[in-house]
């Protein structure tokens, strides 16, 4: 397994998010020649050892420029989350779709030779027909995230099927770990975490009953690496936990690592942006590439835990 | 029937195409007031009766001055073709999907009751898994122009779930008939007949075997008008000519119906963008809307050829 990449040239998009940090790490220890573009590195220590462009993905320039000389490039741009992009669609699609019509020229003239996109399990189907969800089912997102991240899927087998393009998706359900800043609205554990831990009231949209699907991040990344060089009928994977929680059990769980059994709530109005259950189905990946979730719930929100600690300890100083 | 849509308020958006021009006639007929919003109209004598505004679809103050004061909106717009969206798709999808979300923004500020747009039935689905193809088959467009038309079904629907907007889909197979022109690649059939009629070789891409499903156009206006108003669980449907035909007997019917049976044929190699199969299910509009096609196909060849022979006559003066 140890340098099973040596000498993949890997190019990262979104690199300096949550997941694109763990990836940059994990392709790095996995022997790979790495680099991470986009607007900022959220967590510039933690990529000291990547190279790193600094860029727009609206860019077709800057994005030329990082993709050449590359094998395989990783599609992990989002700068949004689906209440934003409801409240500005236009420029979602400008960053998500469009941007991405340009990237698949830049690739095609660069010769690379797959294109990895992280796409979302918790957006793109909407509200379910059948759960857990498989990736057959129809895809009727209710949030123009949804639909940005649907279409990029689209382009991609467009591209596929007109130039020959290989490319794998993974649509990933609700991911959490460390890495992920609870001031970036990005999931609900790092945002109920840092509350209870700094004694302020946890907010529950609507009855707490929402049902999500939580997968941690180091599960999240092996299923990334796991698709590099996949061929087979199959493209479109989930990436789930294998199983759903209710916001209300996330919270009970989350309160009792942190050794808080009795914190504040307060209660707030549900969000129309929500689907009410997101289950994935996971036997297509396991079945295909051999992968399933590894990681124990609560030993996953201890290792959150302790590193949210630790940078709310940092940003004290 | 007729006068059903008396004091209808009825805006044409792409008024001034092929299918355009036959809806704003046939609502103005209905009694609908109808005003019809476009960058031209093709036949501006076949709108006199109709009000018009000129202007581009990608333009968010000539489209919100057009709304306002309706009731019902179509969408029609779509200026592209298959072939020419995979050359320029940014721009395919910044004129198609892009201002249809500025669209819907348009149509919630001025209270427009429904949105009935007509997409591409032989576009959306991609290569189908089973003919005929119904509403509930995969959607995987092989060209930018299909993608582009999906999404905006998606942001149709994710608008519905956000804000209650009252749309209909109408995924219409390739009509035919008087107005289509031969010069703008929107169909084989014109351009077949006018190189007959002109006594020019027939071109035909790949061996012919290529299976299209036809409707004529009052056919298809039928149903459009058919959808206003509709509400049901329902909200897409195919509109197709309840057959398919392949290209070699569609060539063969045409010869015929011009009394040319002895006519050139070139043949030219397959295009990469042709699903090799097309042919709609046209079940569920049947049931939820009584819409079925009437028009017989020789029928229809007849006006049409009866119509190009006009055009013909009326360019050479």
């Amino acid at each position: 397994m140890q340098e099973r990449l040596a000498g993949v040239r890997c190019l990262v998009l979104g690199g300096g998010g949550f997941i694109g940090t763990h990836l940059c790490r994990a392709l790095h220890r996995e022997g790979a020649e790495v680099r991470g573009f986009g607007r900022r590195r959220s967590y510039p220590d933690a990529l000291r050892a990547i190279s790193w462009s600094s860029g727009e993905f609206t860019d077709p320039i800057a994005v030329a420029r990082a993709v050449e000389g590359h094998d395989v490039v990783f599609h992990l741009v989002g700068g949004s989350t689906p209440e934003s992009s409801n409240r500005d669609p236009y420029g979602d699609l400008i960053g998500g779709a469009g941007a991405t019509i340009r990237l698949l020229d830049i690739c095609r003239a660069a010769g690379i030779r797959q294109i990895i996109y992280v796409s979302s399990g918790g957006t793109v189907y909407g509200v379910p027909q059948v759960v857990p969800i498989p990736e057959s089912a129809p895809t009727d997102p209710i949030s123009a995230y949804g639909v940005s991240k649907l279409m990029i899927e689209k382009y991609l087998h467009a591209d596929h099927h007109l130039h020959g393009t290989e490319y794998t998706v993974l649509r990933v359900a609700n991911p959490f770990g460390p890495y992920q800043s609870p001031e970036r609205r990005q999931g609900i554990i790092p945002t109920v975490m840092e509350r209870i831990i700094r004694g302020r009231a946890v907010e529950i949209w609507g009855d707490g009953g929402v049902v999500r699907d939580y997968v941690y991040i180091d599960d999240v990344v092996r299923a990334v690496i796991a698709a590099i060089d996949h061929r087979g009928p199959n493209r479109i994977f989930n990436v789930g936990g294998g199983r759903g929680r209710t916001v209300s059990e996330i919270v009970e769980d989350v309160a009792e690592v942190l050794e808080r059994p009795e914190f504040a709530r307060t209660h707030k109005p549900a969000r129309h942006t929500d689907v009410p259950l997101n289950v994935l189905d996971i036997s297509r990946i396991g079945h295909d590439l051999g992968w399933m979730p590894e990681t124990d719930w609560r030993d996953g929100l201890q290792k959150t835990a302790a590193w949210l600690r630790s940078w709310i300890a940092g940003r004290a100083e």
